[in-house]
């Protein structure tokens, strides 16, 4: 059996933090994705209105097994 | 409702010009993704023959918003 | 009207954590710029003292809208 | 005489191209800098809505002369 | 006819070498994907286990033709 | 009396939370160096099972004055 | 027959566009090149004088077949 | 108090060295920018006429504190 | 139990290829260091004489674990 | 004697491996090059046609003396 | 007999210039390693007081044989 | 009259300092290209015996105008 992982791309958004960002993001994910198995930050953002964030951003590369 | 965005990366190629080569792409992939927000260029190349450009080829990124 | 945004570079510190040095950043930036739409996280280093972090900075690129 | 330049980060947007976003953002610059000198393109990027681009930006960098 | 190139990141794996870890992503990839037309290779690492490596890793971009 | 200082790169994991991983990393190696002084984070990545984080991960780079 | 590909560095200069910039250093470059097959953009840049630019410049990699 | 760094990029130049540069536009800033507390190189390039450096110039970022 | 894994950077070198110049920075690593995870490549290069490579170079970074 | 290195870039191909590439660059440079001192391997990339390689390329730098 | 290379990080500082800095951490580092063969310069930075450098700091990787 | 500048890599040493290395770069290619304009530093490197630096290397950028 060959083990191939593919690696994708998303933002996830919080208004919470980053790391709740990084939360949801993964949990979206893996509605569809059944073999996550990590992830690694690549960008931190935010939206801001009058001095304070309201929109936490994260860009995240995330791996999943892609098994047969 | 959580919202997520997913990033994938294109090359769209033209035979007119760099920006021309950028809507093919975005046109090619609105055909099958509802909610593309965004597009960012990475890297501008071409072929050449008899030192004229017959192709222009643009990879970028594009980012559309996942709704369930 | 036109509408240019303008980007600074920060360093927020915190003797807290790093999303509170962010937050510094904003609270002082704010104060003397109107129109802040987003911030960008560049690096996070903290400085050490017996083993314990007791000062943590974010270099931080800071986005404003320049409106006339 | 010493001569010292300074440079800032921009972002130029447009409806019409890149190249006018460019333009736009030196038509801005130039209202309350004198010695702009030069700039370079950092980053392409575009917001797209039904699968056409409706925002063009770039990030520049603006180099200009302090002379005193 | 429009033609464009979707860009996938994967990570291939072997007991062998880096070039058979390429190898298999690639077979595997090219059983759902029927245009792959190259590959570039991003990251070499390998696992290892009392000072040999049992596990050679490869993250590589692969690109296809997108025809409609 | 010259004074040299030395970088490391560790890798700090936690169950908690990314900062929690960094404190390990310097907890840990405050038990064999002396005189650490500063941390610089350098990529955050995360082991995932079911959808969840189990294992934060950060690599960081770590300065220690190097004295005689 | 052993094909190798020769990659080097120009810069393009007009006083139109960047894209024109580009042909200009293709067309100069064909003059003593006959196998050109490609380039690659690097760096765009521009002179400016009174908010106008007035020399577009381009930094490109230009690749070209050494066939014996 | 809070306390903020800003962190600007100026183009230092100098007929001497690279380190007059740095000390030239340091010089210079300091007569608008009261804590400069630090500087970072970041390119060095020079202008050659006959086959001599007639002009040294020098990329850096200068961090100053901002107080209030 | 914490667990600490250390990053360090070495040069392997071979007569044969990139390949067993990897094998041979593990095996002489390995005599020292017991907890050898992992291993990444950095940069390949490589000696020539006469138009043929007569030492293989591997940059390699190694993960190891610390353990107390 | 002054002693001065300049270094181009080449892409080599090859049918067989990427070290077959490097070396059928290798062989082709030192054909015009008579003092290649050393090569530094820079992209590897490769042209698949049915789910196979079929032509291995490298991009390399190379380093030659200039003597006089 | 293998022959293997350790790099490792340094931060070299002077009250006198960047050169000094790099001599600085050299004669530091000789102290302990006999086989040292190179210095790369990674960054160089400088802390100032009174819009003058009274400390020069340069980040470097230093290479030594770990002869067995 | 179209005007292309080429930019080539060379590298320079001197027994003396990397200022040096840059200036014997400029003076051995100022014998074969007539047009220089410009330098960029690249890479700061040196060969190290016995706790001192007995050469200085230097990776630079030079561009000349190719005139005809």
């Amino acid at each position: 059996m060959t083990t191939v992982a593919k690696i994708i791309e998303l933002v996830g958004v919080s208004k919470v933090s980053w790391e709740d960002a990084v939360e949801n993001a993964l949990a979206e994910a893996s509605k569809t994705l059944e073999h996550i198995t990590g992830v690694e930050l690549l960008n931190l953002t935010a939206n801001v209105d009058q001095g304070k964030i309201y929109e936490y951003k994260v860009n995240l590369k995330l791996a999943f097994r892609v098994e047969r």
